[in-house]
């Protein structure tokens, strides 16, 4: 069985989607809990427009105090230059400089590309390429997102060609790693498959990542195909949090819980301990005040409720 | 693709778990409503004991009134020889009789078909003899259940040489197919893949169906290991009614419309209509009173919802 490497996405993806404030402290905090769970790649914050997105206002007070463990690493993103000044800020600010990876994002989709960052795709790739050469000249690694990669909540059906090709445009310009977003979490199986072995006949296992939703009730099906056309490399966020869900109810993201119980159960490595990763869903749920959609994680406390009235 | 048949087990074993007291004419609307949808058989309900289980207490009336279509067939639970002649009585008194396979069900793990039907394993045998004896000669066909396949919530791991020696005698007893249920929802897709290949070594395609649940997230996943080991039936209830979900929000049977949105997407024919199945989703919440956790049906909802506050 390969190892397998599990990109935590939650306190970024997830709390920047939470109508609540969520104190610095509290994130964190959380941080610190998935750290603990043996997640070693954490995307932590996003220095977008506090305009835009004021639940990361606090992004320089994160990064500047993010927990440094030998073999941890983070993810920010930057969604230009901009961000990316206020990232190189933050980490001089730092004490001690975590290892942080910055990230660039896109969609595959025009449409999605336009209403998401307000650009066209074309006047994307300028805005990416300073970021790039910048982020790299300052011994940043980079980590590029392809949304819509499996379908566009606008256009429908996205040509597998073309994400590969932004996804191998994003390699060539010097990220060392591509993550491939079923954005609105309507993929299947065979296509994952397509895609993934498309994108592996252009590229290393290492290279690239599939962030795949669980909208539709899909997604561990998704990393089965993904595994199969050789991935190893899954983001997932702590309880489901996040990825923009639809409906009260519906699910976003593909809860971090039941990717590690599913890929556990199959004999997979990931470094986690699933007893310390329901604590850190605990966490996410006090953070946020709600119970999350993760369904290992509800399994698991509605065991152990059960096991504590019997005993 | 294969062709994939899809057993509906919302009106048996997604009623019989609600709590609210649902009017056999609701019933009735709601198995029409998925045979509309294609749904070609379809668990109606169930002649177990009304002590046990006052929510199938009509059962009787339910399978006199059953919608008769060329091609539509039902499944009944008969879990002895009383419920059998209960569900003979209704036939008889059906003014035209619908297709209806008797089933009987079991444990695969001991201690479970103690507590699910006061019997050891060893005691349900003969009682399981004298139905399949008197529904096949009065031409009744019967499916055989074994639950806990993938897991048992008292011992834990069930050998898969035990379900496939439980399995195989069912058939050896007449069963036209085995059901393999994973009731706890614990299965991973290696495992899954093992039981199936296992299976499979000993009866044809046609005799074995996986009854999965959602409980983990791990369902759609250990669909995609089934097909790939060659099954081609799967059991799934409507909006995932039912399947003894072990807490709020958590969820148990694999739903129907989750199970068909990714059949399709992979160019599996079903005979199911997709807009049909999510109408009968919605006549369930409606039956039962609550929104449930299907989540490619309020992925349907919550998309067709935003259409309209756009429009």
């Amino acid at each position: 069985m390969a190892r397998i490497t599990v990109y935590e996405v939650g306190p970024r993806d997830g709390l920047q989607n939470e109508a609540r404030e969520v104190a610095t402290e509290r994130k964190l905090a959380l941080v610190t809990a998935l750290a603990d769970a043996g997640l070693d790649r954490i995307e932590a914050t996003s220095f977008v427009s506090p305009r835009w997105i004021p639940q990361l206002a606090d992004a320089a007070e994160v990064v500047a105090r993010l927990p440094r463990r030998p073999g941890l690493g983070y993810v920010v993103l930057v969604p230009n230059a901009k961000g990316l000044d206020r990232l190189l800020e933050a980490l001089a600010r730092a004490p001690e400089r975590p290892r942080v990876d910055a990230a660039v994002f896109m969609s595959a989709s025009e449409t999605h590309n336009q209403k998401n960052i307000a650009k066209s795709i074309a006047e994307t790739w300028p805005v990416f390429e300073e970021v790039l050469s910048r982020a790299l000249g300052e011994g940043l690694a980079v980590r590029g997102y392809v949304s819509t990669a499996l379908g566009c909540p606008y256009e429908g059906r996205v040509a597998p060609e073309r994400v590969v090709e932004i996804a191998a445009r994003l390699l060539d310009l010097g990220c060392h790693q591509v993550s491939l977003g079923d954005t609105i979490g309507v993929g299947t199986p065979n296509q994952v498959r397509d895609l993934a072995a498309r994108m592996l006949s252009r590229a290393r296992p290492e290279q690239v990542a599939l962030h795949l939703h669980d909208t539709r009730g899909t997604a561990l099906a998704n990393v089965l195909a993904g595994i199969e056309a050789g991935i190893t490399t899954f983001d997932s966020s702590i309880g489901g949090l996040g990825g923009c869900p639809y409906a009260p109810g519906a699910s976003g993201n593909l809860a971090t819980e039941d990717l590690v119980y599913m890929l556990h159960g199959m004999g997979h490595e990931t470094g986690i301990d699933f007893e310390k990763l329901v604590a850190a869903g605990v966490l996410a749920q006090e953070v946020v005040g709600r119970t999350l959609p993760g369904k290992a994680l509800q399994a698991e406390l509605g065991a152990r409720a059960r096991a504590a009235r019997a005993s």
